[in-house]
């Protein structure tokens, strides 16, 4: 069990430090494109709007490349390898982002446009594809005696990706309830590829170019993978509870949208007469309104959806931190980690 | 100087020995897929309808994977390689066709729907990112002591595919005339990353593998992109002339779709009065009548467009002849490589 007596520094300042640590070679990577690919990464990014102009907007929290820079700082190796890790996951990481976006038809993210919406579709998977060759030449580039190791994990992740969200995409054609519905495990498994996998690679991609030992390599992957399945979880919460103003999503956005989340699959599986009206809700073909969502919402949280998620989350962070306690790292760095992590359970974001 | 005799087989039946030596590890990578992308990666195979019905369809020529396992024959290798780096290569082009095709809006290939147009928009990124992910798993899978050469000279292919796919779309809102106008060694640029380096790649992977000498695989690379370019050309001219039966597109499709490609460039370039009348025509942002689209053709075809092309084609594959010449491959795969080169040039779908 860690014995946590509080952070040398906090995480958002670990964010910070390694955004900074990490952003010089992302952008230098990004600028090897071709100007259109280019600047639509550039918008995905937050670092311009769609015209090309500048800003100085927060993008993505930056959790991937943090995870992928603290790793590597806590199997003691130098920072390079880190920073390749980083900007190959971050690379695939916004891949997945603009291409979900397209397949989800979603058009907001991160208070923006989406850049399909911003770009236009065939521009939008063009942006994706030069976003994922990047990110696969970026870790074949960063070579070394383990490089082809890395580049099969990272080939790995691709796949439970796509697996991940074709799950996804699948689930929302299926019931509510009968044979054919989706259960909590598959649920899991489809949260583990699509989430776990690339935070399970992002803390694993620096230590394995770096040489760490197979044992230490494997109890990062496995906290990562954990770290990933809470972050889902929290990211589900928000997508029903978040706050509009700070999320940049409409209120019980997923409601709306009819996703099946763990919040609600929860609620269904803990209480049958939730099930019932959970089901007669959502079931419609219709659109949500508004007060059939605040309605839903209520529903998901008495028959305990909410708690069951929350507590999934912490259960896969204690997890997490179980794997970190089980093999050797440079303690400020775990220390860090294990700091990052509690916020990710607490973030509103 | 290649002095050739004639083949020890034909064209056609080196393309059908190559595609009988690949295609059960092809249809074994396919078979890892998630069900979903699976069935939308067997369809733009040929293999199934796209309700999934089994099809003896030929899908494509399978000149990517001959080129793949001629050029390890070459080198004296075993086929393992060879077949690693042809499922890898069509994984990666399949990926290649089905989202240009998306971006393109094209609604037709090989005589069928395109995947967006028989599954729908969100699916065919989906499948296209699935035979992404799997044709970079393939050959990071395939290991051994040169994996991460293999590997990162795939990863470079993918990046020029993404810049020259970039080009191709920025070309079509380019004018035909003044200072932004297509040049000749732009559109030559353009040809030799979409379509050159893969052939390239696909010459190289093999022997790369298995330990081929740097010149060696460096003279295979130049001949592949050759081909690559020779290719492209030939693509151009039945893009105008080719017969609507054989090729499964309308004719004159590339000028109705007012296509800047090679045949029309060189026109423009070698006859000013052609160059007005096909400003006219071509420029106008009406759709193009049939009659137009015929007479467009008349006009590059007396302005030399089509014997400029072709000359350039047949200048190419001497130029990959003479790569080959240039170092000791096998004889007998070297002679089905020329073979299989002379074919392309006179092909006609």
């Amino acid at each position: 069990m860690t014995t946590y007596a509080g952070p040398r520094t906090t995480a958002p300042s670990t964010l910070a430090r390694c955004r900074a640590t990490v952003e010089p070679a992302l952008r230098a990577a990004v600028e090897s494109l071709h100007p259109q690919p280019r600047r639509m990464a550039s918008f995905s990014f937050g670092w311009c709007d769609a015209d090309g102009t500048p800003t100085a907007g927060p993008g993505g929290k930056g959790v991937r490349q943090a995870l992928a820079v603290l790793a590597t700082e806590a199997v003691g190796a130098p920072a390079e390898p880190g920073v390749a890790a980083a900007v190959a996951v971050e690379l695939i990481h916004t891949f997945s982002l603009v291409h979900d976006d397209v397949m989800d038809g979603d058009e907001r993210r991160r208070h923006r446009d989406t850049v399909w919406k911003a770009f236009g579709t065939g521009p939008a998977v063009l942006a994706g594809d030069a976003l994922f060759a990047l990110g696969v030449q970026t870790l074949a580039g960063a070579g070394g005696q383990h490089g082809a190791e890395a580049v099969g994990r990272l080939a790995g992740t691709l796949g439970d990706l796509v697996h991940g969200q074709a799950d996804d995409l699948l689930f929302e054609s299926r019931p509510w309830t009968g044979p054919g519905a989706v259960g909590i495990p598959e649920y899991r498994a489809m949260a583990d590829r699509k989430t776990g996998a690339l935070l399970g690679c992002a803390m694993t991609l620096g230590p394995v170019l770096a040489g760490a030992a197979p044992p230490v390599v494997a109890a990062l992957s496995e906290a990562g993978r954990r770290l990933g399945l809470a972050f889902q979880a929290v990211d589900d919460l928000l997508g029903i509870w978040g706050d509009p103003r700070t999320t940049g999503k409409p209120v019980h956005s997923d409601l709306r949208r009819r996703k099946k989340t763990l919040p609600v699959l929860a609620a269904m599986a803990l209480d049958s007469t939730a099930a019932e009206h959970l089901t007669r809700l959502l079931g419609s073909p219709e659109p949500l309104s508004s007060a059939d969502a605040a309605a839903a919402s209520a529903i998901v949280e008495a028959a305990g959806g909410r708690e069951f998620t929350m507590e999934d989350a912490r259960r896969h962070v204690t997890a997490a931190y179980d794997c970190l306690d089980s093999v050797r790292l440079v303690e400020g760095a775990r220390d860090e980690l294990v700091a990052l992590s509690a916020y990710l359970l607490e973030r509103r974001v």
